[in-house]
């Protein structure tokens, strides 16, 4: 079943290593089949050289596992609650990229410094508060993606303007439309993270509101004028 | 029609993704032919991996689309502004380089720390002066090229000395003879822009006059002795 | 002899090299059989791009050469006291990476700032004291070995589960229950060491104890519900 | 004439585009028949994928080409002031690279924080006295090799133990028997650089002399037992 999305799982989780942004077999990207209400994921701890569309694990969004031999990543209850969470989302992405751990592991938001930040997101890229010990032990993974979504709503950000979060002491998640745009932005947020370490060790501000508007709307807005129609 | 530059620039702009200073679509390089007063530049969002020849956009220097079936760079009037602005360049470059980046969010100028800055430039890369609201509003890319040319004209920098700028919160424009010449550029920058954040954090003074006038002039001036006849 | 362990040494050695681990003979990965009490490990200053299986030496466990035409790495001494201290270990690896490196010339414990550090190792990876000028002049790789095994004594750590040290002013030392998981276990400490870079120089606390505790015995402990059965 | 070293020549420039520390045509390799009294050294300016041993040129010890198409190196004063002053050395390498370079900006040595450094050098690293005014506008290049011998000779510095040296706001030279190995000792240098920078923001010291000297001469002394026989 799904073989056309487990493929396209399967070369967004290739695309991680493409991109640099994974080691051994660290990440994980998933999609969704909103009509279906079912969720393809790559399975746990498999060899990202040796992995077919095959070994994709077919989960329902309440968490039964309705195809594969494999184990799901052990952080599949984290994407079930995003889709839940984010309706509008199509793929969601983790990964243990560099410098977006470190911003988690400081416990800091990506502040926009700047345009190239603005291009991908409308404010700051959230870090979530650390998880207490109840949410650590029982149900961890699920309870991670009950903390992005708390995150998201309590500050009033818009999954559909900020594709990204970091999770506390942790590391990043990234969504899109498709599994390749959710990978995709894990690459962009690990350069946009990179640019933001620079800039805070050089003492930068926040870029204007007005430049910070301008890109963001000028690439994603309905008068959108970036790209080709 | 310019077929010739139209297959230069596109070796330019591809000479940026071998230089590693650019991520999917991200960049522009555009030349010029000063005697039809008609400009090459690469099209908006399109894929480098698939970019070909025919697919650049010819524009006349006061905006219009002369030839060419997809929109051409967003950052198109900022290329235009500076080939009206600066009279003797041929190639235009923009990237998001990583630390020539993090210097212009952090509004900072490159300073001038040693002979490999002064090999390539008299004195600091200027970071321009932020836009105003209005500015951003109305005719941003076009303002985005003002700025730059009242960076220089206030400083009273010339651009064939330093074929560099960075934007406040935004990143470098470099420019040269020719397309390949403003893209080689745009690499150099980023590396003198790397060795400055780490000279920087070093606790670096800037590089005395004489010996950034000597390395300068040894390649730049009327009795350069640098390279072959 | 030990023909199989020998492939074995030899492909860890290589793989030290395609994780980027090793500038030139840099770096030496040993195994042990510990039926046999002999161990295998590559020769010293022998250049990776011509090393066969066959360069290999041969040592017994109190440190004389069984078989071998060369050499064997001058960190010998080392590796033979690690497996006399550490004795459920298959494997160790030596490198001079760079991140791994700076935390042992700055004297200082890789602590547990994230769950991809608690992934990895249950508590801070130490490092270990200075050597004495006696120690050091005298036997000094025996002495390194026997301070890595005093700091893991006097400070209670279970090399079971923590799977590498820094030898202060010098460099790391990983191992595992074969060659190849200890080079590997080499690759992830360069990269644990580098987040913890960022995130030290960016005002990071180390992660609460609960969720370091949840990464590590997910993955590491009885019921661990990492990866596949 | 000196075929044989021509190639070794054109060897170990290339050697420096493999081991990375080259943009462009930057960086220059020479070597010296001490027999002959000819030094040969990379042509000015020539790019790295199309140069041929032919396009070598060889020199007198003091100053006069002796055979060759193109100009040499514009850094070939200096290169002849230190086979003068230096009589031991057989090769030759000036690169920027970026670690070394960013000392070399901040006119800061490089310190012996650890065993990596110890391995390639007896003590630190030394940065050069800027040079004067004077210095700069007459015979720069040879005034370059002739501060260097100055700092050498005025800290008591053995060129054979410390093949490598800043020069202020400039960058590496680095020198060794070969060719081949001074490009080789770049390589080292810049490795050594970028760890003592991470060290140096993590807050490191410099390591004891004892474990320092005896690294040193377990590689280099009378009775090193590093590599084989």
């Amino acid at each position: 079943m799904l073989e056309e999305l487990k493929q396209k799982v399967l070369e967004a989780n290739l695309s991680l290593v493409e991109y640099k942004l994974v080691l051994f077999t660290w990440g994980n990207v998933s999609a969704i089949d909103r009509e279906k209400g079912l969720v393809v994921i790559k399975p746990s701890g498999v060899d990202y050289a040796t992995m077919t569309a095959d070994d994709m694990v077919v989960m329902s969004l309440d968490g039964e596992k309705v195809e594969g031999r494999l184990n799901p990543s052990s952080d599949t209850p984290t994407h079930l609650e995003l889709y839940r969470s984010f309706p509008d989302i199509g793929g969601i992405a983790h990964t243990h990229s560099t410098f977006a751990v470190a911003f988690a592991q400081a416990a800091k938001d990506i502040r926009p410094y700047g345009t190239t930040h603005a291009d991908f997101a409308y404010g700051p890229v959230p870090c979530t508060r650390d998880l207490t010990g109840d949410e650590i032990k029982n149900d961890y993974e699920l309870n991670t993606g009950k903390v992005i979504a708390e995150c998201f709503a309590e500050r009033g950000i818009d999954p559909a303007s900020v594709p990204a979060v970091l999770v506390h002491s942790h590391g990043p998640f990234t969504w899109g439309k498709s599994a390749a745009e959710a990978a995709k932005n894990s690459a962009i947020l690990e350069e946009v993270a990179k640019m933001a370490y620079l800039s805070e060790t050089l003492g930068a501000n926040e870029a204007s509101k007005n430049i910070r508007n301008k890109h963001y709307f000028r690439k994603h807005g309905a008068n959108a004028y970036y790209g080709q129609k």
